[in-house]
């Protein structure tokens, strides 16, 4: 049992059946065809030979197919882990050289390491501090940021720069240099693999196929624009006139590698790692989830980071580097009949037949092929619609989304992620540091207390009623003193406070000195403090404390009742009126029920 | 009004009378003996020349009395603050140095106008992000430092270090060198200031004394010792057998002074200013409430920040360094009868009589003394109470004020609040992340819904009702997902999820996306998922948003509606049950009313 918990394979091994294999062959053959280019091409996003890219799209598979908790999640190279892979590691090392391709390494070590370590001590909960809409736009933005430093190999010029704002000027100032057959297959690249995704799966479906198995054709189709440029750069002896190509790719299986023991460039790896731990951990749970679901079938975050901390240590013990769970490569997985991890366990096989024989085929493989096949693919990541959804909602959460696009554009990927996290959080804290507090009166002929403000309510000229609709913890403490204050120096007539709790879910212990302190200062001014419908836990941790040596008053169980009791007349007066009379003895607003209004 | 809105002075100045004049003048005489000691002491522990102090503690206070928002704040140099100014400017200069004062100088007007722009931008609750366990431990910790840091003066050896497992071993390694007669005279003023502040004022209550005044008393007592050191000092020549002393200090009022304008020094302060505005701001503004509240005054966080902020703007124009409102000394001057901010002009003029006359009386006092003034008023901070008060409420808070201390004391006071603060929001997350949920059923014969756990309630086995007790933001918003799909994928009959949500006060971005996913991922089992009890700002929200084109059921104003709308049979079966009967349709847990459940 405890074993099973924590190693999945063991679970659906067992009931394994030749009627699974069919649907997960079918799988395997379809995200192989898929990973091929993509493998390539995320290599060399990352700035890392193109053959790593396969030797990462195999061991990680396996790995992720035994620990993994998702049955149909398709594990690899993907974009934006490529991108931050790209970043971290070229701040410590020449792209090129073995010191780089060794880092690759420790970066995909550490971050297995950390997702291992994160679901052991069940630690997953960290990655809630990624905002959808600092996600969403860390997503967007490194996007943008992947296709603008792919142009360079679309226009066959060197290129430079780490933002946008460098890497475009550095593509202008070089327009002269533009090798105009790298291009032309560039630009036509493009321009099918645009009309593959705009077109091809309609126009399958209208030759008969079903809707499922032509999105998974279309998703395949860059292999024929490979297989296309293969020929014609063969053909037409395109690399010598200036067409850059992938060249010769050591043909056979991963070796067996061990990254190096190098302190300093641990330490300096160890926040990246963190980052793309969490980015790619949050990215894959919830394509897993969105998958599992429709089947009703549950993933366990926890698990789920085990398995792909596993992939990650497997890619840096086979040549690889990190990895994590595609979205289009799993929903083609699905689609195309995975039921089981085995399609990824035959997915790596088809990886490894065409890392042992057909790499020779890669070898007059354009660049340019590839950076487009990368640029088709991450321009559909850039989510204008979450943008526009997002300012309509709520301007503070498109606030952190627009800083996280920013920052990460105009300064790094890294720096992107941090600030979105820190201005969400203080976002966060500033929305509920000023909680909704309204003073409450009866509602005549009703044991119901509302807004003062937006209902005729009985009022009590000795009894202030204070509703506070938000958990008290350290940010907002401060305003309910601040608040509670003032409202008691507006009325000098009153004899007692009440707070009335029913939205208090947590009371921390900042939040009890506030309470301590108000207590103590309304006794200074000769006011007594209750409380009312205090939530059961809320209460039980209450009395662990010393506040009730502070509570001049009494917690109320209902608020009617510490009306009755602390202002009888009133309460009476408010139980003899029929409901809906003009009756506040404030003489406050007019009646009004409407407008959400408590 | 706008005017005096920004200029609390022209409120009170204009309503000044003879009778307050003379509690004003009382308090002013005793708080400015108090604060002749504390003022050079506070000096010798920012590391600045003793006049410094007597500096800051003039046009500062004038400053905070026209702009300040409490009528009876004492401000000036204060014990934590001092510790600050010297941690931030040793970083960039040598001690002793006029770089020294001109960076304290530098540091006192960053400190105000950083106040100053919080103030006017509204921004005090930034203070909130220092959670009340987190502010006491850097308090106690920072008074443990500053007595360990003071040990020198006690034993008249030159020390070193600048935490405590750096000073202490440092002392030990030099008691060789210990004076003795600076030994004698530390020890027995911190003996005659520990047995003021422990019997005094009970003494002075018997000879007849109100117990404010013996108060007061006993708090302007070390002015005794300062006198009788001098005299010893001057009359055996101990100045000559090794005892360090205070020596000539400039006499006269204080010059005009500008801090330099070096933009790196600037920037190195900055951080340091930031932590010390924030520091000080929160501890003045607390003891400014609780000293308004005894009158029911209002303070005016804003307006506290302006204050506090040209009191540091006045210190940096007058050769001063940082203050803040200092907690003992406002204490004493409302006991000794000050009424209105006149008694710090008061204050301030006694002080400068005594720049202009008698600082040549101070030349043979000794450093211990005020070394041993220090040690006794920090020792006071050091709030082990509070300690054991929050370990007893909240372990988490309890961790918050741990770590503070612990790296305060083993690292440095700024990294101590900054560890604080991210311990505490992450601790904060951590709690929320996983807010209480709850299946609930009908309680039979009743309109209400309870937890099925906890009550003998009516179920339905087509339809999970699940209340969450939590606002829905980023850090909750992935377990919700996770929980529903867990609680849906363990009853694979239901065709119905309702989400109750009476206690969910905000739904941000995040929660909104996760909520669609939601309703997604149900759609695609075949279930319908709905709301009920969603608060009126809540529905607004939600109303501007896309939900609603994912939300497949409805939103029900009450859970009864839900449950006799979605499962009509369940719920006639709840309402022909009598109350208390043994009817949970999933034959649950045994009835229970109590126990805080709901």
């Amino acid at each position: 049992m405890r074993l099973e918990r924590w190693v999945p394979a063991l679970v659906w091994g067992r009931a394994y059946d030749r009627a699974t294999l069919g649907g997960d062959l079918m799988a395997a053959v379809i995200v192989t065809i898929m990973l091929i280019p993509q493998s390539l091409a995320y290599a060399m996003l990352a700035g890392l030979p193109p053959h790593v890219g396969l030797y990462a799209s195999m061991l990680p598979l396996l790995a992720y197919a035994v620990f993994g908790s998702s049955r149909v999640l398709a594990v690899g190279p993907v974009a934006v882990v490529s991108l931050m892979t790209a970043t971290a590691v070229s701040r410590i090392a020449e792209p090129g050289s073995p010191e780089y391709l060794a880092a690759a390494l420790a970066l995909a070590l550490l971050s297995g390491l950390i997702l291992i370590g994160l679901g052991l001590a069940r630690l997953g909960f960290l990655a809630n501090l990624l905002s959808h809409p600092v996600i969403a736009g860390f997503i967007s933005a490194s996007a943008i940021l992947i296709a603008a430093g792919q142009l360079r190999h679309i226009l066959g010029v060197p290129g430079g720069g780490d933002t946008v704002l460098e890497v475009l000027p550095a593509l202008a100032r070089q327009w002269e240099a533009v090798n105009l057959p790298t291009l032309v297959i560039g630009g036509a690249t493009i321009g099918f693999l645009v009309w593959v995704r705009l077109m091809l799966s309609r126009l399958l479906m209208r030759i008969g196929l079903t809707a499922k198995l032509a999105d998974a054709l279309a998703k395949a189709a860059p292999v024929v624009a490979v297989a296309a440029s293969i020929l014609a750069v063969a053909g037409l002896d395109l690399a010598g006139a200036g067409v850059a190509i992938v060249g010769a790719i050591p043909q056979g299986l991963p070796p067996l590698t061990v990254p190096p023991l190098d302190a300093p460039m641990w330490r300096a790896l160890l926040p990246a790692a963190l980052l793309i731990s969490v980015i790619g951990f949050v990215e894959s749970v919830s394509v897993a989830q969105t998958l599992a679901a429709r089947r009703r079938e549950r993933i366990e975050p926890d698990q789920e980071l085990v398995g792909l901390g596993a992939a990650n240590v497997a890619a840096a013990m086979s040549g690889g580097f990190p990895v994590t769970g595609g979205f289009a490569r799993s929903v083609v997985n699905v689609d195309a009949g995975a039921r089981t991890p085995m399609a990824g366990v035959l997915t790596a096989g088809g990886i490894a037949l065409t890392a042992v024989f057909l790499t020779p085929l890669f070898f007059h493989l354009p660049n340019a092929v590839l950076a487009a096949t990368i640029i088709v693919a991450v321009l559909g990541l850039v989510d204008i619609t979450a943008m526009r959804r997002t300012w309509r909602y709520s301007k503070s959460d498109f606030a952190a989304m627009a800083v996280t696009m920013g920052v990460v554009l105009g300064i790094g990927v890294e720096a992107g992620v941090l600030a979105g996290v820190a201005l969400s959080l203080l976002l966060f804290l500033w929305r509920t540091s000023r909680p909704h507090m309204a003073v409450v009166g009866q509602v005549p002929g009703t044991e119901h207390f509302r807004n003062i403000l937006r209902h005729a309510v009985v009022e009590s000229p000795i009894v202030l009623t204070v509703r506070v609709d938000e958990s008290l913890y350290f940010a907002n403490a401060r305003y309910l003193e601040d608040r509670i204050a003032a409202l008691a120096a507006e009325r000098p007539a009153i004899r007692h406070v009440v707070l009335m709790c029913p939205a208090v879910n947590l009371i921390d212990a900042s939040a009890l000195e506030s309470l301590e302190t108000i207590a103590d200062r309304l006794k200074a001014a000769g006011i007594t403090f209750h409380l009312s419908e205090v939530k059961g836990p809320v209460m039980d941790r209450l009395k662990r404390s010393d506040f009730f040596d502070h509570l001049t008053g009494q917690v109320f169980l209902s608020q009617f009742e510490a009306f009755r009791t602390l202002d009888p007349e009133a309460a009476a007066r408010a139980m003899a009126t029929g409901p809906g009379a003009p009756v506040s003895a404030a003489g406050g607003a007019p009646p009004s029920q409407g407008g959400g209004g408590r």
